[in-house]
């Protein structure tokens, strides 16, 4: 079987959630040439955070790195609802992680649990380029919020 | 009468501010291909800021969604300078609002304040992407700055 | 002589540092069509930072624009690494300079540790678009970190 992006999730058992739907005025996803720009990615489902609160604070870095799993699973459901399927994907171009965090946390380790299930679903070759800073608060109060600019071939 | 962007603005009685000149080594715009960016866009004219402080102490959040506004007025000047007319803007691809917010206030609602004046613009046709968290502080001690991409259709 | 990059850079007698290495599941540079994206760039030699704290408490703003210049000399090295030539890049499309700053702090002088060493190196007429805002907190506690997007033309 060919390792494409959608029978490695397949094969991983995963089910992506449902679609993310605005808070404001805004769309989720737009595509301009074969760049295809997501909307800021919350640990959430629906409108419900499953994670809240600071990492170093009310959270530890384990639980970090599962909202930024968490976050990027919403990511792939985006994808693929706009797109119709992953396998359209032919490289992950920019990965930013934004982190509620306080001082002396281990930010690169928090960030991978996003970049991991990338390179899980998309393999290595398609590897992003990473952003990864502290940020003061983010929507919601949840703990990461992912930037994400995937290309697309067809 | 066609509803461009051009026509929706002189419809509204829209007055853009001047054009924003720099702080430092850099300029206001920078195409590459079919995308346009902007440098960040704070709510100023000239340089004086029209806004200081952070929302949810010395501002709240009304006043964060009018520095907002203020911002993206900042961000359609810019861009008619650049390309002569924003009617050659084919879609708005990104609008990323980075807020000094205290902990707890509604950033999606700040957000709206540069969403909705772009999508009364554009039209609903050509809504972002978005990007929101809260920033430690931003030039000059505004409370919200606007990265914005646009594409470009000639 | 024509003023290239590399030119200038040898006429400077720069020496670039070694390439960057990855803390986590990324790599220093994805291109997609003609736009190079670096990962987000540090004052660090290896995995070394070579600044660390806040600026505006553990350093001053000189030190501060010291530390944007040492990241910048980094993304050109990973430029070249992953280019084979400086001269390759047509355009600095975006300059978004992310500082660990206290309030108060003078960011566009920092953020221009960066942007004079760009222009130096590319000339005036490739001069970025930028960002520029106050973070929380950057990985490994370094002061500024740097996001950078070339255009490149062959």
């Amino acid at each position: 079987m060919v390792r494409t992006a959608e029978n490695r999730l397949a094969a991983a058992g995963f089910q992506l959630p449902p679609g993310v739907t605005p808070f404001g005025t805004y769309v989720p996803a737009v595509r301009t040439g074969n760049l295809l720009f997501l909307t800021g990615m919350l640990p959430t489902v629906g409108h419900e955070p499953q994670f809240l609160g600071r990492i170093g604070k009310e959270l530890d870095t384990e639980e970090g790195g599962k909202a930024a799993y968490a976050a990027a699973l919403n990511a792939l459901a985006v994808a693929r609802q706009y797109l119709g399927s992953l396998d359209k994907i032919s490289r992950v171009v920019r990965l930013g992680v934004y982190i509620a965090a306080a001082d002396g946390v281990n930010q690169p380790k928090i960030a991978d649990g996003a970049s991991d299930l990338l390179r899980d679903i998309f393999g290595d070759e398609k590897m992003s380029s990473r952003l990864v800073f502290g940020v003061a608060s983010l929507p919601l109060g949840v703990p990461v919020e992912l930037e994400i600019i995937f290309e697309v071939s067809e």
